[in-house]
């Protein structure tokens, strides 16, 4: 008789007995994650090459000897189970361990391959694609992830600020680019949460440029978008630098996006669709003139992943809930001229709202 | 009528009429590529969001706005589908368009859902799944792939001198990793080609072990495996640093596993088994006593990814040709104690081999 689980810590209690909840509604007897944030969200475990089998009564990781170590350290609640390789056979033979009828797994997280192997390995198992379960769950943040974020953000704020004061014309975009990473990880940042976007000039009219050998000189502004991994969770902020003065048509197109990602945030609110915060930014930077050159949407959610549920979308009817921390990232990008775009962190509270991210947005 | 396509530039000619001749064996009237990897092999493309289709006739590039531009540049030659959202629409669309009746894709880069979806929208054309076509086709390089990895590999090699110079007593782990990948962009990499290994005495036992905040000392060895990104190839190589002298028990077991390389990469030619070269290396170090403690394959291919066929394992039948470039990093890991590992990367020759990587592996 195997030994029985330790008892399992906050926050993991909380979220594996809302798993197993789902499992209850959809008749699944087990729910299987391949997804290396979901699996790092449920259980504590950070091990690359891992998979986790919920059933009702365990929690079963699927790792390789490389990570047995690490896997007893941060989730010792678990049995684990070492397979030889990555590959569908260890886990068919779990399935069959435990006598599961009808296993859950989301089909975005799952390649075809393993999937064709899986299904006829798992006989008389039953594959039940169940999308974005988990996906969902993450939307919400509790308090130790919220303070995971405000890490992840001053990490990116204060690396930034080190480089700012270390730019000066001749830099290439990527030296920018380079020493960010290299101030965050200083700063005891894992890395970068995203290589980071360094557009000097006309190419920040790109919203998704990766930076080159462009040099730096005073006559345009460069954006930066960037974010830090702290204890796994990320932060996304974009700024403006300006190494000369601004010419004015960039102040006036600046002060529109500045008042619009304002306006955005003052809606936020539980309850609020985040097709209204969205639109409440759209509208502004339309009545100013600039509608057609905002080409993206407001901003996304984040936590373990950079994109993550809500998206802040013109259509969306989703609405916002206390626990939320969406970026408000609006744009206008004029071709072959230049972009700007200003992008914050904000919590949706129990009351509104409060902005994680704090760098000044003043033109200098 | 659409305009005829500009005629397809070398090297993606050979490789699209590959890719073609592929398809006609197997009866398909289209191959559908989603890994980027693959998307940047076939046809120059690096944008992101991103789709290649290949008909007999076409090359059509699936994309959305953002990388529009980008795509005119790097594949004049390819039509391009720009669709609001990465989805299958609009490539059920384009497959209906080119009225394919049977449409090739490889299903470890397919996720469960989007062939879910992709199946119904698009018929009556059926999905076949085609196992490693591309990756096959990856593992021999042609001379400009060769070019770009002995690019990155000087890169990787000139960063760690500069590194090594740098280093002292003191650094912790995460700084040593933060400013290789610092180095190597300073030197001309896009990044580093995976989170460098930085692993300070006892933990060099673990083959997979991420940098943390450990501080080095004069006492131990530290184990670093890096490389960098350069236009898109890569390189991967492993050496020890000591910052104070050799303990002597690591000086016996650091020539063992330098033998065992040595002789591996003695007998890399045309003709012989993957297999063959694994137990090479393996057989040095189980007569040396050390057979447990050497608990990886010896190497691997590599070039847009780090980890590509051919595998030299130990039960690999796999034949090495002219053109394949692979690492061999033999180890030995004493748990508790230290491990060591040398990684250098090898090009298969026509007559034999040639070791692309030159760092010393002399002892200090």
């Amino acid at each position: 008789m195997p030994p029985r689980n330790p008892s399992i810590p906050e926050p993991y209690a909380g979220r594996i007995a809302r798993v197993r909840g789902a499992m209850g509604g959809r008749r699944l007897d087990a729910y299987l994650v391949f997804d290396r944030m979901d699996q790092i969200w449920l259980t504590g475990f950070t091990g690359e090459d891992g998979g986790v089998l919920v059933t009702r009564r365990q929690v079963v990781l699927l790792t390789d000897g490389r990570f047995a170590e690490t896997a007893d350290l941060e989730a010792p609640f678990a049995r684990k189970v070492l397979r030889k390789k990555r590959g569908p056979e260890a886990t068919a033979r779990e399935l069959k361990r435990c006598r599961a009828a009808r296993v859950g797994f989301d089909p975005s997280h799952m390649d075809v391959k393993t999937f064709g192997e899986l299904r006829k390995l798992a006989r008389p198992a039953k594959l039940e694609p169940v999308s974005g379960l988990i996906t969902a769950m993450r939307q919400i943040k509790d308090a130790g992830e919220i303070a995971a974020i405000r890490r992840a953000i001053r990490v990116a704020e204060n690396a930034f600020v080190r480089v700012q004061k270390w730019l000066k014309p001749g830099r290439t975009e990527r030296e920018v680019a380079a020493r960010l990473v290299y101030e965050m990880q200083r700063l005891g940042a894992q890395g970068a949460s995203f290589e980071p976007i360094v557009a000097y000039g006309a190419t920040s009219s790109l919203p998704h440029y990766e930076p080159s050998d462009r040099v730096i000189s005073a006559d345009c502004g460069v954006l930066v978008d960037w974010g830090a991994r702290v204890d796994w969770y990320v932060s996304d902020l974009t700024r403006m630098l300006w190494p000369g003065s601004i010419p004015r048509r960039f102040a006036t197109v600046y002060r529109i996006v500045k008042e619009a990602q304002e306006r955005a945030i003052a809606v936020i609110a539980p309850g609020i669709k985040a097709g209204a915060v969205d639109r409440v930014a759209r509208e502004h930077i339309r009545k100013s003139g600039y509608g057609k050159q905002f080409t993206h949407s407001l901003g996304h959610g984040f936590g373990l992943d950079v994109h993550e549920r809500p998206g802040l979308r013109k259509k969306s009817d989703e609405r916002l809930e206390p626990g939320m921390v969406v970026t408000v990232e609006p744009g206008i990008y004029l071709p072959g001229v230049g972009g700007i775009r200003i992008e914050d962190d904000v919590l949706v509270t129990e009351t509104g709202h409060e902005v994680l991210s704090s760098l000044s947005k003043d033109l200098p």
